[in-house]
């Protein structure tokens, strides 16, 4: 192989610049050349590609979004544009492709390798860790430090002013976020989309937590959690008791921002070994941690299967909610 | 004066902390006593009191929120409960007041000192910037600076997705912490409670600005700047033009975090500047830094007079944004 | 088991008092009472006890250091010291303790079981990662990321001036915060106490850098990497070379702050296994997270058995240091 | 005047990019192209220039450092070295220059008008705050804030371990930045440049602190305010009385970061003033901010004249740290 392409797609993800830069230096230790493909699947089709050298990759390592730029595409979800996008890679000599990006980045790339027969690794990078295959994806962690930075600014309202806060988070149909946040932000009540939101008992326990003499409490909603977010929670339970609640939705704050050190060190772990696989003619999977160990996982897979959060921490985060 | 109480009222401020610690520690170096009212105009109707000792208020100087707590009272609103709460201060032996808080808590003040004499001195404690009589209350710097983190992570976003946002921050009345922060990050447009929106040459401008080559935009948008907010503005545009663009409320964050050092050192000042006026008899009035210099503003002037952005800075932020 | 003690020993650690959150609110919920130990042994052989119930502990999961304070005991040392502890301990009724810290703290723990028959479950908390039988160390995480915030900092003087910077960090015996940092900040050389460090390798490489274009550098060094640490190197580089750089220590900062989203999860995790553990019976273990899992190793083990680095990221810093 | 040359030199700071940013856009507002010159003095004299557009400065705002590198220049210290320089901008047809830098750097614009009659306005980024004609430098808030940053930090370790702490903080000649954050960050006692330093009182003050009970202090000592900084003034304690204490110097992470809003609206105001002054006329001048309004002093007079502390700060300080 001697000349691949990489490029991101889907939502922005802190620590997608690490994995471009791993991709392309790790790359070059190979003799191998790396093109960026500006726009994702996009400028794919448009033929929007610049040669990436190793001294174009030098202090991007701390900076979030990704300078490859992301884009939506509709004309990429028809046959037609996706042999425009093979054709635009083939002329360029593009062998092989590493894909950053989340599920609907890998189920493109799943069909560029059926119709096409173009090798493709995929990087998981997507704030909302739930892919299959890698325990953590790039970007997770950075999120949720930006989440509980958040929570714990409100939290001195909270405390201050004697409030409930519902705080909704992203996770439209992951709770990753929301587990690991209200866990670390001292959470009374987390709700998310894997598990059935008892509005009474939810009800029942902040009442019951401010007759034990707890004076402010955060309760942390993932989006997908209820109809309504946040929002719609605190309208479901207000329907049942009087409860007096301020609503937070952190919103885009949490996609942007320097990688925390985990996400830069995942991410060019994960970035150098996709090119590793490709290089040594392995493609159609997605590259992750998993145990602490570099592990491939099908595409398919990746995408297809789904990875349940950890139901012993919800029970924990019951227990120290005191 | 042998002993003097000390409250904080209204929207919590970072900052408020390192006031209540200057006041104590200001008091306690002119061998006068100081008395901790909590909840506000409510605790001090219940009498709710705490001696408040040098060591008591160590380590609080880089705590958000207020270790004195903050609430609404309704009964104070009455003359009857203002009457209440004056027999509580004369049983407690208090002498005088430092009131920390805003245009509400001063007009409370205003009224005991009015009804029953009891000498009060305020301390701008809110993250509005909204008070007349000094360049800047405490709390606006954090906030802004929360408020430009914020900012900083969406551009991110809204840089790798080549999209525009709408960014709402507080400010109900006073366009002071959108026009700082529209400045410091880089907005096309800023739109303030005190300059009239002229919704066809925002939105004119936007397109103008896209025309010219700027992928991604930011206008910050202070929340009472527009009926609806950002979201209302941003649907007022998009009845004229055709633009695409995300909102993002940043809410209840801008009020909590540690305080920046310009709003610890502020806070001292003034916290120690407001013990020495009600030491040497002076009452009534607000304590500000206005140049450099702390001054005295009575309290009615400081709550009746309309402090005015920088309209020159206003101006700035329109060449700056090309 | 009725009552337990739970303290902290050794240099502080950013997690710790998430720790004893877990621990306090575990025991609550398992019918144990909680006694907090202060200033660790040296508090232990004093008496210096506090219960703790739920409320205690509200509020402090986001806070650096220890409420329950650290100290160093000589008298600790001497097996008279240690009967004192175990019959102060006996005498508050304390049946079991949950030591968290590092070796020094779990060396002493080993002594008092064995010489006095406590039981005592350890909770790795230090921001060296140097323990066998966990992953990660509580601490670890955020004293990485403090690092590299200095470190992102840094490289906007090194890169300004085009200056080459050796910076100083934690690990005396270990090089894991070096390595997890080097990594993360696009370190061109680490130096860590695990391999020796050629020194020529070192000034040629970082001379072959300048001649390839890159004019900034930053070389991470482990304080126990070599002897006089960062500026021992530097000064052992420039007597074979002419190279000019900065010296800084990071110093202290690395220990403390608000913890991170993971120190905060594994605190609350870790806490409470010990006290499952305790309560069932289980002691004289560390317990740990281990590929995600939480597992108990033997004191003895804990202490005594080398965690390695990764070295595969070692070989990954050099591929990407281009 | 049709073109005017912009760089920095010195030390770099926080918000220097901010300014380059205003000078650029102020620049292309009044029609007047501009032209980057790298690497300050040096790069003059080699001809190092980049013509700078309104996109060339975009997304540089928040960024810490110089994109226009600063280096120092012993050639630009010879009327032969200014002499070149005074050509090369001759050659390119800058008619003005805006210098972003320290007293060294105008000193050198200075001779450079001097001698060659070319019109430069100075603007003051510097993190030391120590220019006369402006309330406050260019990064000198942010550099005040990350200081602080370290500080909150190192607080947990005293508190925790009931340490006293030295901590040295930028500043050979200057103690604007000690003297703030000694306030902001609660210390014990400031030792700053422009104050004799009382060894004998601050041992017997820090003595005396602990004897009415305060367990851990912070002492913030300027680098220049004593032979051997923060050291050798403990040294210096330790030969008087047995004190223990450790010592932190926080050396170049002072430097960095992205700026705050304070020095990115500073900066903004600065640099587009400086560009409207060379446009109208002025030269010979730096432009800074002067109780909130922009004015101009004399190069001459900014170097030479000496900026007092404030005076009434350093007092409070005494009075606060009970």
């Amino acid at each position: 192989m001697k000349r691949i392409g990489v490029f991101t797609s889907g939502g922005d993800a802190p620590g997608m610049n690490a994995a471009i830069r791993a991709v392309v230096r790790q790359a070059h230790a190979l003799g191998i050349e790396v093109i960026g493909i500006r726009r994702g699947y996009a400028g794919m089709i448009q033929g929007e590609m610049v040669p990436l050298g190793v001294r174009d990759v030098a202090n991007i390592l701390q900076r979030g979004g990704t300078v490859l730029l992301t884009a939506r595409s509709q004309e990429f979800l028809t046959p037609e544009g996706r042999a425009k996008a093979a054709a635009k890679l083939k002329a360029a000599g593009i062998e092989g492709l590493v894909a950053i990006g989340g599920d609907g980045t890998f189920r493109g790339a799943i069909q560029l390798m059926e119709e096409h027969r173009i090798p493709v690794v995929g990087v998981p990078g997507t704030i909302d860790n739930d892919l299959y295959g890698t325990d953590f994806t790039i970007g997770f962690d950075t999120a949720v430090n930006t989440a509980l930075e958040a929570i714990d600014r409100i939290r001195d309202t909270a405390a201050s002013h004697e409030r409930v806060f519902f705080i909704e988070v992203m996770g439209r149909h992951a709770g990753f976020i929301a587990l690991e946040v209200g866990l670390a932000g001292g959470a009374e009540v987390v709700a998310l989309p894997e598990v059935p939101v008892d509005v009474e008992a939810v009800a029942q326990g902040l009442l019951e937590s401010q007759r034990r003499g707890k004076t402010s409490s955060i309760v942390v909603v993932a989006e997908g959690a209820y109809p309504g977010g946040a929002a719609g929670l605190l309208a479901a339970i207000q329907e049942r008791v009087a409860l007096e609640a301020r609503v937070t939705v952190l919103g885009h704050i949490q996609r942007g921002g320097s990688p925390t050190a985990k996400d830069r060190v995942l991410a060019s772990r994960l970035g150098a070994a996709a090119v590793e696989a490709l290089a040594g003619g392995t493609s159609g999977v997605m590259v992750g941690e998993v145990e602490g160990e570099v592990q491939f996982t099908p595409l398919k897979e990746a995408v297809e299967r789904r990875k349940d959060i950890n139901r012993g921490l919800l029970e924990l985060l019951r227990v120290l909610a005191l």
